[in-house]
């Protein structure tokens, strides 16, 4: 079969005949729908290096997005049937550690010593015809289309379980929240909070197109630059928002994030430009929590599943054949990309 | 001024010329936007007797849901502007127990020795031209309509905090929320779930108008009668919902509301109908919540205020001028009215 | 190798010699060091029949409070060392449903087609000198002594969930708590609750020496009979209990656990004699939750093991060899023990 | 009457005889059990100067942690006891914000325009015979000490709500904490950790007398200095803290709170030195919260009083006259108390 395979560090992923793969025990072969393709695979290929923990080390076949039909059921795998869709979550944790069994893989306390980080990340991942995955690791997503659904498992995922973060200070009505940067996650997380929160959502970004995107989706938006904070500072009501999200992470987004928000808020960065800001007791709201996150749990999926079933969640894509999958890297690296790149290998 | 006294037990209410009150230390005066007629009003006239609570004795003037202008300031009031129009929240509780501290005066703990239940429940209410309210019953509207907010005082506060107890079962994607019992309340409730949740929610009532209401309001409904209890089972995605709302108390709703609960629910029995059911471990799904309600508190009639401005929560309301205020009892009391009565004095 | 096996309905439990298991894929082989005996066990051989459940059909072994050392991995199983120490979380469920990924296994909603319920119930158990179970359901137990923790794995486990449900209500100085029950599991909950909560524990029971147990771990006891609810209205400062756990779950005792509730309380029923009571809006504390629970979650447990090591939970146990196996169930039976009844296959 | 008054900025506060105050509506005359020197009161008078907020301009009588019984009421209050002992909740808020509505008058959203900060801080506090407060601001004593309850009002009231906001991360067996800076505050958080919480109490100030007081109450003490780190990693399991709580605020400790927590930990500081550190992605533990915090609300004060008065929260006190309340400052700016100064008026 074809696959995109990650073959060395610094060198641009390579579309190669493989074996079709064989599911082990308790594990299941999927027929791949869909295979997203994530900045993050970027990072891997182009950034990293032997020095990065052994457990993302190549060769592997990319793709930690995947969604398709269930192929085969590996030994031991009962209460699964063949031809279903399912969405897959893609960390791959010891299973039994505390983060593990209440399915936070993404946090397993093992994760130095597990030989994969995830399903795409140190392990043949769905950017292929076929993948074997964990059957634990499936997530039923009905007679919904699998193809759109594949960057649900970390684009939606990841913003999702930011969101969750803030279930406190957002529950109620007369709430705000600001979302900082409307790229893939951005606009995701804009869907989210308008369907599971009554807050009114301020959006900013730097890309007029990105913030039509979010206002259609029912974000109040403000333009960077000039004003930007007192702009927000007054749509959230004077008094900082209840919840802030930055999908960037740059010092500058951060830095926006800690000052827009107010007393008693959440604030979670999830974009990963690694920005370093100056924290002071006298300079951030009362009990105003800053936090990092990173990608979600098999719960979490389970719910974003459902969210994308219900039509709370479109996804934007732009869909490639296996032939087109370099393609695709291309133009994510060169910022040429108006929604998530999915190859569908069976188009 | 004119106003509607509740003079004696078991007597309907007069409209009569009483003298306009002057604020106390800490209260102040008035002048009424628009004052609901609610249920609980029929109940008190008609059914209470001088067994009941000292503290809902008459003689009063009605009114527990009440909107209005600040006319004038009693002794050491501040930081509150003439003219402006606010909410009134009802309960008066002594001011200084655990639960009053909490802005919970609906669960004072010395509700026995309290001179009067509420604002309109043992001491004068809106349903006259002026009424005297302490200064921190009020929840500022802004520029909102302060007529149609009236009803907002009980009609919204009421199904807000029931929704707000089944938050945490509520947050996340593919949840399911069950409204039992269309009337004012639950019209408003599905309002709020839809807001304030991305859950799914159903509804059922035996008046079909008052489904088709619901289901403007993005509700999916369900007839009552055979299959009822089958078909809330199956909308709710076979494993029974999240969340119960009960508007009606009686034992039959009571039942279904138990029994189309899921594990880990929250079911919660607003109406007051009274309705007694039996409840066995074998007999409710494993952590469903029961509980009843009583009103909220005023920290949620600041959000309640919050989602009307926003325009999320917009009551059915019909008006009836000061002259007609017995006539909108009558109405209610008869079961003629489509929406909740408020009368407008200075119309 | 000698176990205790549950052959046919209505039949005492026989100690055989059966063949030694070999751990399948994901699975381990525990030495076993000890196991519980449990009144569920008792309820399964003399009460059930053919008509119950396919997924707890003799013949098997007993035992679903096990624990032991790692004798051998299965295939595919990594991160565990031999020799090692550990609890056995019971229920087996599917593994993928929206409870099982969250570690809640008790709660699988594939029950129906699981194989099995739980380690001991429907599949081999723990009383047996070596056991077989999957690698997710061990939780590891370090330096502590595995004997006495055999009974953790349901007769902690319970009241630590149990207790984890009211947490909101007992979060916080000047709480109370109300442990009705104070046999194997109610001595647990007072020790869990004294451990993890500043509440003041109250605790009845019928038998004086149970109530001097509790009293021994810090509860302040009333005995049953005349004035029983009056006292404890009175113990938990005229407003009733922040939380009760209700570890009988007869009707006398559901009654005293929903009298006993103040305003916003939780009301755990644990206990499973069945006991139906009425409920009624006018008859219980505003906000007081009823609901039912069974077991726990595998996060859970870990918690738990780490109380057990930390001296927090000291289970009574009184210890069986092998061959006195059938006599523990004899004298479980006929309520002659005053700890839970551990066997020890290999001392 | 004699009075601790703070005259103008940058003087030392002046002991004087002033005219006993008489209680306005909706206040109590409240005389003085025992009044609290504190920290800030020091910063007030040694380096706050007429640029700071017009809230807490001199002249006024010091003192804002105040216990005392009932003298009179003034007009307007009812449902409280002459002679009953009470503690005085200082903060002194607008009543009627969204903050206030709460009992979180310490957030109130209109300070600036607020005529006082607290009682003691822009209005007469409890340095004095008698004190005139606010009704609502009272929390019942009971049959207990009023006198060393004083510093509760904000020695006690402030670490219980620090200690609150990790609740979640908290929960539960097997979790760990640890308090940095071990002064007044410090060992009170360890009180409530120990009763609040099943959590091991990790420890560590530079003083060994403290140490050994924190250790006594049953935290696991750590020195400061080399390996510090390292010691706290190690008793937190490896894994980090689940809540720290920073009592000093400088910039190494906040440093040390930051690289102590775990992932989903709460870091919360208290100690308001004004340290400044660096905040990055990647230099945190994922979902770990850093946050600030500032006294606490009406309500944990009620909770506070009812741990004083079950012994779960006693302070360390040492008593002086009223003529001896100059030295109990100057005491307290040379670092020589051992516990919290409490000037007793009436010795």
């Amino acid at each position: 079969m074809r696959a995109v395979v990650f073959e060395q560090f610094h060198q641009f992923p390579a579309l190669k005949d493989v074996e079709r793969p064989t599911p082990g025990s308790g594990e299941v072969l999927l027929k791949v729908a869909g295979a997203g393709a994530c900045h993050s695979d970027v990072s891997v290929y182009r950034e990293f290096d032997a020095e990065h923990p052994g457990n993302i080390q190549p060769s592997f076949v990319l793709g930690h997005e995947t969604a398709g039909w269930i192929e085969e059921l590996g030994p031991g795998v009962t209460g699964l049937e063949k031809g279903s869709a399912h969405l897959v979550y893609g960390p791959t944790g010891c299973g039994h550690c505390r983060q593990c069994v209440q399915s936070r893989e993404n946090y397993c306390e093992n994760t130095a010593t597990n030989p994969a980080l995830a399903i795409g990340l140190g392990r043949d991942g769905g950017m292929a015809e076929y993948v074997c995955v964990p059957a634990r690791n499936l997530v039923p997503l009905g007679e919904a289309d699998p193809v759109a659904a594949a960057p649900l498992a970390d684009a939606a995922l990841t913003p999702y379980h930011a969101v969750r973060l803030a279930e406190r200070p957002l529950a109620g009505g007369g709430r705000y929240a600001l979302v900082i940067g409307l790229g893939g996650l951005g606009q995701i997380a804009v869907q989210i909070l308008t369907a599971l929160t009554g807050a009114t959502v301020v959006a900013t970004d730097t890309k007029p197109e990105a913030m039509e995107r979010a206002a259609a989706r029912g974000a109040v938006t403000v333009p960077g630059g000039e004003g930007q904070a007192e702009r927000i500072r007054e749509l959230t009501g004077g008094r900082g928002a209840d919840a802030v999200f930055d999908f960037v992470g740059a010092a500058p987004t951060v830095e926006l994030a800690k000052s827009s928000a107010g007393v008693g808020s959440t604030v979670v960065i999830v974009g990963i430009a690694g920005g370093t800001v100056e924290w002071n007791f006298y300079g951030t709201a009362y009990e105003s929590a800053l936090m990092s996150t990173y990608w979600g749990s098999i719960a979490d999926l389970h719910d974003v599943a459902a969210m994308y079933r219900a039509g709370q969640i479109v996804p934007d894509v732009e869909t490639f054949t296996m032939d087109e999958a370099p393609e695709a890297y291309r133009r994510l690296e060169a910022g040429e990309l108006s929604g998530r790149a999915v190859v569908v290998p069976h188009s």
